[in-house]
This record gives structure tokens, C-alpha cells and sequence, in this order.
């Protein structure tokens, strides 16, 4: 979903930059005689590449900014010069964001939360009508001003500047993420149902890793400990959800299982 | 203004197949494993050629249809093959808008009234929660289902289709549009400046044509018709005006002069 | 040779829709005005890559199909809005086969058959004097109707569809083709006349990997197993035929490897 | 149909370099590792800028020889680097046409004999195997060595060098011809519909400049000079003709007007 | 020969950036991670047409500017997002050339002084190291702070800023310019070898607007006001060289005619 | 930095190619009608492809040859036709370099010097005023005729191909060199500032492998080795200088280490 978001999230930028959503009035990719708008984008993942795509799309000039140098020689070469790719210092990002139009916040680290790059006093110095949008903002955010908004209420504004902050950016397109969370996890569903959810988690490790809770047991560490419960090995919970799953199908209960992706 | 309302117009296009502005909640440029949208413009004019701009930027299939074949060759020239352009003909026309995801009215023929190209009937089989954008809709629209729309209601929905029919588009983006207009008349007002009125429109014919009323008096022979007012020729008036200037002077009133660009 | 095989698919695959090939008479990249034609491409590997970048050069519309969701992100980074990627399944196959003008089957699974992505009854459905290329034909292809053929009678028609399924694509671009192969296995051929046989096997392991035969004895396992003989381990072989070839030397046989890269 | 002719030329030039059509085995585009074929396209009209679309797009490298400044100028501003643009003289034309795989003919002189730039010496110097298409040959043709041929026998082999010379090249892409042909002549076809022949050339004298023969008088004067027959002004035949016309509904002849567009 | 000087602009703005040459040090494309160079092009015509394809090509952001907006619109249908394209007024003129790191003047005027368009003022502003290239030095430069300099002494330093002004850019290439001025002028050359002067002149009024001399007389107003000499239209002067060349034939005397193109 | 040394490594080549430095006088992006000049890069790595990136740019005819097919499949994927790929071997580089106007040696083998690939006689066949730039060459070059310069005295010409040899060539842009330098080492300096150089080396493998000496023991065997002295391995250097540091601290001497990234 990661390149749903990093798309929608020039898409609604774009959008907060109309007058009517709040902010100051520019198109993003300006008209011949008039300047483009400036979009700096934090992180070069996935997220951060698909906004990028679609803001060169748009013809804005865009900065991108990451640590990882690899990561930076790669979008150099599929970009060719369309983009410029910054090294992610506080020097940097305090120069991209100060001169910004648009900033995308699209740093994640998976199953933590997303570092504060962008403090608030930076957010201020940004001109009046600018938009901030935050892909990360579930995660706690990348910004240090954007808290979680709501499609029905998806913007505020914060030093003049507009905050898009919507949690499931993806929600919007909803046909599209759809179909691209079911081509991600459609072979999960297929062996699933193929195999029983024994079967499967004993042949497809990803599948058992993301195994939560089985028959009532915690088999998730970390779910454990953040719930207060015991933790049971998920190979533990199998062994005893088969006596109960015996005993429950002539009881009526039926097994859950929660898996997430 | 034209390029800036081509570009608006796929922006708020992608903005209204979003599900929270009632389209089908397709994401314009698709991602990867999953379909893009498919975009129809109508006119390969300044409005088409910088929608289509826009559309290819954000990723979508684009049909662009004219008349003019020179211009279909010139803008295959420019977008070497990253558009589809197709000879605006009834058949055509039906193909393109009935698979279309969103559709651009972009057909504008100078001071007459855009021609009704699309009939409601094929509006009809536009999918559910498909979109259509009219930027002809302020001469009438070349789309028969269109009505104006202001920036505070800017959309309704006709047999399922999200209908944008705001006839000041540039209008939300009002700085881009206030640089854009003035690049195109500053050289208008700095004649005006240094030569003054009678100079200007003797040393400039595309200036002395958009003077409409001069010292009280008609001088455009179509307004003065539909007003019902004496058709007073401009050069005439500004010799009465002079007279009258040269007597104001001394009474204080100021010749008043409305040119229209 | 897969991307010879890949950039032929769509050569023959547009020769094909002339209509002295038996084709609807479309030129695949359309003129300003007319229709491009639409390319379906099973498999985004080399075969299938290599095929969008030629489909693309032609100035078609492309449908890439793949299950593989990292791959189609990496061919999104590369052609960059200019390929239609698509998760590879019933519904988006039946889709994107039935309205192509060309189909490219371009999914090989090494060392297994080809699986049947496309039956019959679809390709039935495809318009009159459309194309179908299978490159996977010489691994029982694709493509439920192909069938392998020749140079010399390259296509048929089934179903109002014509097929071009010669098995050995390249060898109509020797030139090229042996190049290719030459740069992809003269790192061998150097390796073998500088070490010997037993030297090159030794230090290179996929050098080894292709030895089937050596001094008489299969050392290719399912070799071995398909055509009843004795398998024979390449290391024991190797032993033995250092015996062997010491005494033929005396005796004037000659030792015999066929290695296949 | 210039556009179809000169993206078929490098379609039928690719193919004529396969094999078994004659050519050297040469794939265009070459493939990673190997190199690709080099193109000369003589003339930049709109014959030569399709054949070096097409080319481009299939990964070749292209020479386009012109001796218009500003429209080698304006080719250079839309292929940014792609092809490399040389003036048309002598020296240049022997360079690139020896040093060519494929050679493409597409200087047109509209009403007049294409001019020989490509001497049967120049040819004999081309390597084996290399191939030529000569878009202008049906107006006796640009390269020395080339004559007429047929869709059934598209070509000969002289100096080594395939020669494909068929005089209908659009033929064999006979939809997108047909569109093609419409597009452009569908608005002389409704002009005569509406206002009949006499209303129709008297408003467009495009279409007047088209007619040879209005009841049964030459209306052409190098047509009458080549046929030795009477030369009568059209509007002279016309106004016979309405009367000749007048009397024939009576006696049932029908007026015949061959329009050539 | 001003595509020459275009591209040659910025090949040495580059140079002259080096350290070596008294530049900041920067690398104009940047590298993954650093920032890229920014270069203000004044003037969209050839030169700066040229400029800009060839700043883009090394990786600059480049910001164009000019007062034609039509021209504009062209430069972003051939660019397609990857210049900005600005209107030349006071306020674009000073955020460009404050901004940049390479400013390229290329403001011509045929036949006048270029404007004076950057002051020294604003030149002053520049950042230390940063490079100036005035295309039309030898018209008297756009840039307030250029004089002529020579390829012996090609730079000078002024405000801190390295100036290169060499009058005659293209001598560099001499053997690229040397073509490029012999494909424009070898039709002249021609004409007047078949036809000889008289004859030349007479067809050909582009030619005739070139002499300047002709048997000693003075047939260039303009010339011959500058000299204090008596103007001879050309046909008179022609007229009587006739007379004095067959004269001359017998007393050995030349006629000479001094040509600019 | 190899990033800066590829990009360098044309812009000085495309300098030297000017008649003041020495060059035949040719533009590498050539100017419409007149040729373009031909690159031959050696290598396909990070210098390798920053040069051809630039070559692009500037308009030139590019190949590039490396003996890694995966890498060349790679290049072919993001330059999508814009230069050729070859094998590099003899016959490749052979008919590369003597068609070459500038050659860049781009292979460099980490920690080894690089291969001879281009003899003296090759060389001697480039055409008089040929630009030779060995990015190699303070690991011994790659081409036979390269020797070490600096930037006071950069060129030498040989054979009469002009060669430039400068052994630190990213100095000459020493601004971004900088940046790019502590982009990517700037993780060192904040680890060794956060855990000390114990701490550091320990929880840091590359940074250990990179210190030469510590304590005035040499911790790098082929260090030790090339100087005679004894070798002490890291671990223990650090245990005997962690003694002698805390002695030292009391006598006031400092822990020397070397870094090297």
C-alpha cells in the first residue's frame, strides 16, 4: 500500500495548495513564465519514490531526501537527473523544508516509531499557505507537528501552514488499494485455504510470523507483552488448538485465527 | 490562463475520483499490478496539450482527440508516443469517453459557444463514480450534461458521474493565475503607462480592439448592439474625448477607459 | 539469449498484423489520428521486459503481466508510467488477452514446462487478425493453442488468430544471436582451454553443473535416469576417465565432454 | 499516409535484416553486450521523422540527413539527443549510408521525381546483407538501385543489399491506412455532400485544385497537356456542365467527377 | 553558429566552476546526495534553447527565462517539466541570477545592442566562485559587468564572480562550427559559383542584402553612412560593374565583392 | 566519490576536446546537420555509468563496454536505447577506441590495479586531437599510455591524442567532492564520537577493517608486510593501547589512529 499512499500523497498536496483547501494558491507545476512549486520529500523508499514520480508527473521540482546513498545512486538512475537526491542531514532537510511548497513525510521504519525529522520551529519558518502532508502519521509521524485527521476532517492549520494528516491515506482510492492489497495478498488466502492454517504456517514462515493470536493464545511476543499475557509459541498453540479444535467442533466453536500481512 | 486551467483540470479530475468527492476511488496513475485510469480529452488546443501533459504525468492512459490533424502530428512530435491521439469523429469520441475513467472537456472556439460534443446519452454509459471535467462550461460547455458550478459547490453527480463544472477554474490557484495573467498583459499596461491611452491604441491594434467604452461612448460595435447604445468608432471618441479630456482637466473628471485583454 | 528472443517477439509479432501475414492490417504504433494497438505481454522477466521495451518503441499501448510485485515496482522505476503493469491473474489475463491486438507469451520457468496461462477459449475470443507470439513454445508454451513451428512456415492461423510459435526465434538474428551467446559462455570456453576439463569443473561449479556425459558415463543424474543408463557421479567420472584417458592417449581415443551451458 | 509509410519502412527494414527475409541476421536493437544496427534516413519530412520515431523506439542508432537547417533544428528540439542530425550533402550522404545497416529513402518532392541521392556505386559499398527501403519509389525513387516492387515479391537482393521497393507501403497496415486516409480526407467528403461539387469547389479551392475531369472535359492543364487533350478551366466545365447536367437528368447521364485529394 | 554557442555557454560555465579556473568547486550534475548546480539561462531563443538542452543534459536545475510567452510554451512542450520556464521581468531576472551558480546571458538582438539586463548591482550579489557566460559580449553583452575577453585570457574575476567572455565562443570547436557555417552558407557559396554575382544577387535577395561592396562602391546604406562614402544601390553598382569588369578583363583589374551572410 | 570522477571525467574530456586545450575542435552533443562525438567508456560500474549519464547529456554517441552481462542488462533497463552496451573483449574495444573522439578508462578492481585493456598501439590509432581521460589512473590506469598528471600541468599529448591523467581529479569540484565524502563517511566520525574508537571498531566491522595503525602498532597485515614491520592484530593493539592510553593520559600523550574509509 506504501506506493498508494506515497502517489496519493502529492495528489491531496497538490489539492491543499488550491486556495479553497487553505493554502496558497499555486500549481504545482507552474504554466510557462510561472514557477513550479517545490516539493521536498522525506525518505527515498517506496512511499517516498511513488511521490516523486508523480511530482516530477505534475512538474514540480523535487528534493528527495535519505540516508541511504545506495538508495540515492538507484534513484539517480532511474530518474536521470529529474530529481534531486539529498543526503538526509539536519543541514539538508532544514534548507529543503525552509524553501518548500509541499513537504512529504514518508519516513517509515518498519514496526517502529517514525523519527521526528522535522521539528516544529522548522515547520514555521515555511511560508504562509505551504502543505505539509505526512504518510507516516500512523506510525507517530515524521513531522513534529502532524497528528492523525480523519477523511471527513482531513485538514488543520498550524503556523499558516496546512497539515494533511489523514491515517489511511489509502482509503480514498479505495478500488485501487483494493486490488493492490489483494495482488500482495492473495497467495496467503490461496494457501489458506489449499492447506488449512496448520498447513500453511508450517510451509510459509511469513505467514507464521504474522500468526497473532491462535485458539485464545497469545503467540506473538511482543503482542504478548504490550497485552499482559502469557506468550505461547505459535508450534505450542497449534499442537493444543488441534485437541480443542476437535473438541470445539462437536462443541460448535470455531477456531479464529488473525492474520496480519 | 488556458495552460493553467489544462493543468487544474486533470488535478481536480484525479481530486473527484477520490471516494470522498464521489468517484469510484481510482487512483489516476494506478500502481504497480494494478490498472491506471483512463483519461479522454477532448481538443488537443492549449487546455488538451497541457491536461495531457498532466495526465501522462500522473501516470494515466491518455486518449486525446482533435480535428486538426497538424496538431495531432505536432503533439505525437512532443509526447512520442506517450499519448493516444485520435481523429475527433462521432466514433471516436463514443469509444474514448465511454471507457474513460475521466473525461476532459478542453474544446473552446474564440467568442463562440463550444460545440455540444459529448450528448447525454453517452454521458450515460459512463461507468458509476467516473468523472468528467468541462473547462468549456463559462461558453456553454462541449459537454451536453454540464452546468456551471462555483468553487463552493464545485461538483454534482448526473447518471453516476461526478460532475467539476467550475467556470473560474484558475481561480484556485490564484497566485500561479495572477502571475500568469499578468505576464500575458504587462506589456498592455506599461503602453498605457508611457504613452497613454490615445498612444497606445494608435501604436497598438490589439489594444485599440479591446476598448470597449471610451468617455462614455460605445466604441465596440457588438456591445454597443447588444446594449442597444450608439456605436461610437474609438477613433472618433478619442477625438471627442480629447475635447472632453482637455475641458475635464479644468473640471476635475477623469476619462474612464475599460480594456479588455 | 532471452532478450533476442523477447525484442523478436514483437518484430515478428508486428509483421504479423500486416495483412500479407494474415494479419487485421494495424500498424502497432498508429499514425497521429488512428488507434495504437494494444500488446499483451505474459511474464515480466527478461523475455517479457525486453519485449515492453520494444512494444513501447513502436509506440503501442503495453499490458505487462507478472505475479511477481517487486519485479512489476522495478519495471514501474524503469518505464516510468509508460508500460500498464498488472498483477498476473484469471480476471486481469482474460482482460488484457481479449482486447489486445498482440499477444506475447513470455513466461519460462526453468527446467520445468511452461505453465498454460491462456486457454483456448480466450484466445477464441481475441478479434479477428489479431497476433499471438509464444516465446515459452519450445517448453510446451504458454499458450493454450501453440504449437511449435518452423523459419520456413513460422505462423498459422486457429480461431482467427494468428500464431507465430517458431521454436528457435533467435536464430532469424544469427548475428546478434551469436554474439550473445558467445559474450554469455566464452568465460567457459576460456576457463576450459586454460585448466582442461577436470580443471575448469573443479573450480567452477556451474561449469560442472552442465556436464552430462564424460568418458562414456552419464554424470547427469536425471539424464541418466531418462534414458536408463547408470548415473555416475562427474567427480568418479572424472577419476575414472583420468585411467581411461591416460590409456587412450596410447590408444588414440579421444575423451568426449559435452557441456551444455 | 506519409506517417504510415515511414514507420512501416523501419518495420519491413527490421524484418528484411532477419535471415530468412535475406538480411545480415541483425536484430535493430541489438541486445545488452551486443551492438545494435545503424539507420540512415534520408529526408526529415514527415516520412523521415516517423522512420526516426520508429527506429529510436526499436533501440537502433539513427542518422537523419536533411538539408533544411530549421528543421533539422526543430527535430533536434523533439528528439533531445536521440538521433543525430546531419545536412544533407554529398560527403555525408556516402558516410552514413556505407557505414548503415538499414538505409530509408523518404525524400519527396511533392509533383515532382524524387532526386537520385544515393548513387548504385554508394550501395555496392554497403556490407552483406545490409538493406534498403525506398519510400519513394513509386516517384521513380532516391536510391539508384531501386525499382518497383509488389506485396506479393516485396524484394531483390542486388550488391548484396536487400532491397524492399514495394510502391503501396500503407497497404499492408490496411486499417490504420483506411483510418488514416479518412481522417484526412472526410472533410472534403462532407463538403461535397452538403453543397454538392459545384457548391463545394467554389468554397474550397483545395478541393477545386483536385478535380482533373467535370463532364468529361479536362479540368486539369498538365493533365490536358500530358493526355493531348483540350485544357477547360473548371469553372468554364462547371458552367457547361450545369447546363450539360440540366439536359442529362432529362436523358438520365450522370455527371462523373473524379476528385484526386 | 548560435547552437554552437549555446552549448558551447555552458560546457565552459562548467569548466569555470572547477576550482582551477576560479570557480566554487561545484560539479553542476551534482552527485547522489549533493546538490546540483543551478543555472539561469536569460534568453529562450537558439542560444538559450541550446544552453538549457545541454545544463539539463549535465543534471542542473535550470530556471529559462524569457518575455515571449509563445516561445515559452514551446521550450515546455519540448522540455516537458525538466526547465522552468519563467517570465523575464526585474523581479524573475534578480531571484534567478541571485540564486544561480551559472548565469548565461543570451539575449540577441539581430542587428542592435543587446540589453543591459543584470546590473552590476545584482552581480554583486551572486555567491563567491559562482560563473557568468555572456553569449552576446561581442553585441555588448547582456550582463552588466562583461567585456570581451579572448581564448589566451578567456575569464576575469569581478565581485567575486568568474566572468567568461570570450567574443568568439565557437572558435573552440573550430572543427564542429566549421561544418555547421559551411551547411549554412554552402547554398550561397553554390549559387554564386553557377550563376555567378550578378546573377546571384538577382535570384537570390537574401544574398543581396549581404553585399556590401561592389567595384569599389559603397551599397550598404547603412555602410556607407558609417564610412562617410557615397551609397551606390546595388543594380547600379552592378550595372556599372559590368561596364568596368569588361574593362577591367582586359587591364587585369578584379572585381571584388565582399559577401556576409 | 566515483560518482564525481565519472561525471569529471567527461566534462574535462568534453574541455579537451576544445581547440585551446589541445583537441580536434569538436562539440560532443555536436549542433544540428554537423556529426556528434563518440564515447567509448571502459567499465560499466558507478564511474562507468555516472560517465555515461553525462556523455547523454551532452549529447554524444555513447558506448559503453564491461564485461558483466547482468550489469550491462541493468544499464540497457534505465538508459532504455540512449547508448550502446557492448561485451568488452578485444574486437569490442578495438573497434570502439579507434573510432572513439574521447575514451574514459573507467575500470577500477578495489585493491588491485587495474587491467592494462587499452595497448599503446590502439591508442596510436585514435584520430590526431582524441581526448584519452583514465579515471584509473592512480591505480595504475587502464589504458597503456597513461601516466599520473596534476591539475597545474592535467594534459599531455601522446601519439597525438590528448590525454588527461589527473590523479585526483574530484578536487578540481571540491565542494560537492566534500559533501559527497562526508555523506558518506560522516556515520564513522558520529560513531567514533559516540562510542569511541574501542567502542567504534568493536560494534563497527568495516570501520575495523580500515584502521591501519593504533598505538604505533600496524593492526593492517599487508600494511605491516609492505613497511616490515611486525604485525599486531586490532583487537590486541587495542587491549595493549587501552595500558598504555591510561598511562598516557597521565603523561599526556595522545592515541594516534588512522582511519581509512
Amino acid at each position: 500500500m506504501s506506493e498508494v499512499a506515497g502517489k496519493m500523497a502529492i495528489q491531496v498536496g497538490a489539492a491543499c495548495l488550491e486556495r479553497e483547501h487553505g493554502g496558497k494558491g499555486l500549481l504545482l507545476g507552474g504554466v510557462p513564465g510561472v514557477r513550479r512549486g517545490r516539493v521536498a520529500i522525506l525518505g527515498g523508499g517506496v512511499v517516498g519514490t511513488n511521490a516523486a514520480k508523480m511530482a516530477i508527473g505534475l512538474g514540480a521540482e523535487v528534493n528527495l531526501l535519505d540516508i541511504n546513498l545506495d538508495r540515492l545512486g538507484y534513484l539517480d538512475d532511474i530518474f536521470l537527473g529529474r530529481v534531486t537526491t539529498l543526503h538526509s542531514d539536519v543541514a539538508q532537510i532544514e534548507r529543503a523544508v525552509s524553501e518548500a511548497d509541499l513537504v512529504i513525510g514518508g519516513v517509515l521504519i518498519p514496526g517502529a516509531r517514525a523519527p521526528k525529522l522535522v521539528p516544529e520551529a522548522l515547520i514555521a519558518e515555511m511560508s504562509e499557505g505551504s502543505v505539509v502532508v505526512d504518510v507516516a502519521v500512523d506510525q507517530g509521524g515524521c513531522i513534529g507537528t502532524c497528528v492523525p485527521t480523519t477523511h471527513d476532517h482531513p485538514t488543520y492549520v498550524k503556523h499558516g501552514v496546512v497539515h494533511y494528516c489523514v491515517a489511511n491515506m489509502p482509503g480514498a482510492v479505495s478500488q485501487t488499494s483494493t486490488f493492490a492489497l489483494t495482488n500482495a495478498t492473495i497467495k496467503y488466502a490461496t494457501q489458506l485455504a489449499d492447506q488449512g492454517l496448520s498447513g500453511a504456517v508450517e510451509h510459509n514462515r511469513a505467514l507464521a510470523l504474522g500468526v497473532n493470536v491462535y485458539g485464545g493464545l497469545v503467540t506473538h511476543e511482543a503482542v504478548a507483552r504490550s497485552l499482559g499475557k502469557t506468550y505461547v509459541p505459535l508450534a505450542e498453540a497449534l499442537a493444543r488448538g488441534d485437541g480443542k479444535a476437535s473438541a470445539a467442533r462437536k462443541g460448535g466453536a470455531k477456531a479464529k485465527a488473525h492474520a496480519g500481512a
